[in-house]
């Protein structure tokens, strides 16, 4: 069947256009039909193409700090006006100097404290717009385009091509599950009931009558590393098919998705463009990729070489 | 537009067969035809057509225990063996003499021990197994039916008309999520990813060299009372436009589906059948609905009088 096909250029031709023809776009065509064609051995129903996709670095770019991280930090500044206390106080001190990267020396901590005041104290709805009007007005320090520009043209193929065959795409993500619902579906087509993410506790209250979801400064879930197969376990149910990833936040993920029976896709973005995106991979502290890459190379999973294997990397080009 | 397809009586009595022409059914189908209609000021998206419905009581029959409990209690059963200890310790004790009240007279410890010990130490797909075989098997005490017909053949056909409208069905129900996602598609077309519910929490570990997700013995979430709205926000990420239910665990899930703007629907139904069903409400200790039923009546949402309401309770007939 795969022959056939291959026999017929239009057909496979004409998905993943930004693709160049190499390994990657040969092994997602070869799986799709492979799992699609009825009678195969190895045919799979519509209900079970589950397709997880990690978020920063696999389906947006995430150089040179999270997208979702440098809205923090804005908020802080919009919000210094309330907390003069913060005046005296890392990491937001450091912060308001301007002086970003000593902000971020105290590593995790002084992101989880900056991502919580950021994140929390108002209502779902309120952050819901919060978070669109950054998203919608906000630009990169290094492009000047919006962030929801700085997506990967060749993955929107592959996510509208996966869906096209009758998967259901999932994004499943470190990142904070309420900021991402506020672009996926307009950005992605992912609907906010198909994002997995990480989040914090939410309370229902009665506020002047009417009901309300408040977001607390209490941390919840972390959708990352051994986190990312509960957090589909919890809100999939199924095992996807499918996994696509970037960096060793997503080798759980990938190994979850592989360990299921018959026949399955696992797939890392690696990094390898600085001149059209960005090169990074074993020592970055962002999307570091170490651990993954091995065991990619171990267990002959798909690695997109970014600089050869795509023809475009933004919607508008590169970097 | 609702006065025209009244006048077509084909199209609408087709629908929702088991339900006599009594109000709720006219509501539910109004209330369709309302956000279905394109050009409407009612009108809704199909991205936004989200339902959400309890399950015990709502989808299917709870008395004369909650089902999973039925569940946990013959696990306990089979487990006993490898658990000495349990003969001389309640609930254990009293449930393996026999004594199913005695061991329930510890009311919510008691249960939640008893769930604990049959829901965690072992593998996701171990549990699906188990219950699996459980479901597929054992018999209603009363009926003599399986436990999966134990559901509301009303209740399907409004699951199918709403989803042949667009719709998008989900459960939120105070159950375990792992257990109802066991029959939950085939009984109900509801697939996992569209099940929100209790849980424990899980843990990813290789085993074997094999990745598993284990059940451990720690609560995660309860999907009960002010949890649905939060079930809902974490699963879905958009508030219902639709949402039914049965007791006062429902009462907050109902309140925040219409607590949106636009038009909403929030039904309630009450078991007023002693025959064919079972009768009960203010004052039962399962299912029971006294809060939600004064709140129906000061905010006009449907209240569905089973007796009178409804044709056909079971697909099979009566209790």
């Amino acid at each position: 069947m795969i022959t056939i096909l291959w026999a017929v250029p239009g057909l496979t031709q004409e998905a993943l256009p930004s693709w160049n023809d190499t390994a990657p776009r040969k092994a997602i065509v070869a799986f799709v039909e492979r799992v699609t064609t009825h009678g195969s051995p190895n045919f799979v129903p519509e209900a079970e193409r589950i397709a997880t996709f990690d978020n920063d670095g696999t389906l947006w770019a995430e150089q040179p700090i999270y997208f979702q991280l440098a809205f923090a930090l804005d908020r802080v500044k919009v919000l210094a006006p309330q907390h003069p206390e913060w005046k005296d106080k890392d990491p937001f001190a450091s912060l308001l100097k301007g002086d970003v990267k000593g902000a971020l020396a105290g590593g995790e901590a002084a992101i989880f404290e900056i991502v919580t005041v950021t994140h929390s104290g108002m209502t779902t709805e309120e952050f819901e717009n919060i978070a669109n009007d950054w998203i919608t007005t906000a630009k990169h320090p290094v492009t000047g385009r919006l962030y929801s520009e700085m997506v990967y043209q060749p993955m929107l193929e592959l996510l509208a091509y996966l869906r096209s065959n009758g998967f259901k795409t999932f994004i499943v993500s470190g990142g904070g599950i309420d900021f991402m619902r506020v672009f996926a579906e307009r950005v992605y087509g992912i609907p906010p009931e198909q994002v997995v993410g990480s989040s914090g506790k939410l309370d229902f209250e009665l506020r002047d009558g009417k009901p309300v979801l408040m977001k607390l400064p209490t941390f919840n879930f972390n959708d990352d590393k051994a986190g990312k197969p509960v957090g589909i376990q919890m809100h999939i149910g199924r095992r996807p098919i499918a996994a696509f990833g970037n960096s060793d936040g997503d080798l759980q993920m990938l190994e979850w998705a592989r360990g299921g029976g018959g026949v399955r896709f696992a797939l890392i973005v690696h990094h390898t463009d600085a001149e059209r995106e960005w090169a990074y991979d074993r020592t970055s502290s962002i999307g570091r990729l170490d651990k993954a890459l091995d065991a990619a190379q171990a267990e002959g999973w798909t690695v997109v070489d970014m600089k050869n294997d795509w023809k475009t990397v933004f919607p508008f080009g590169s970097k």
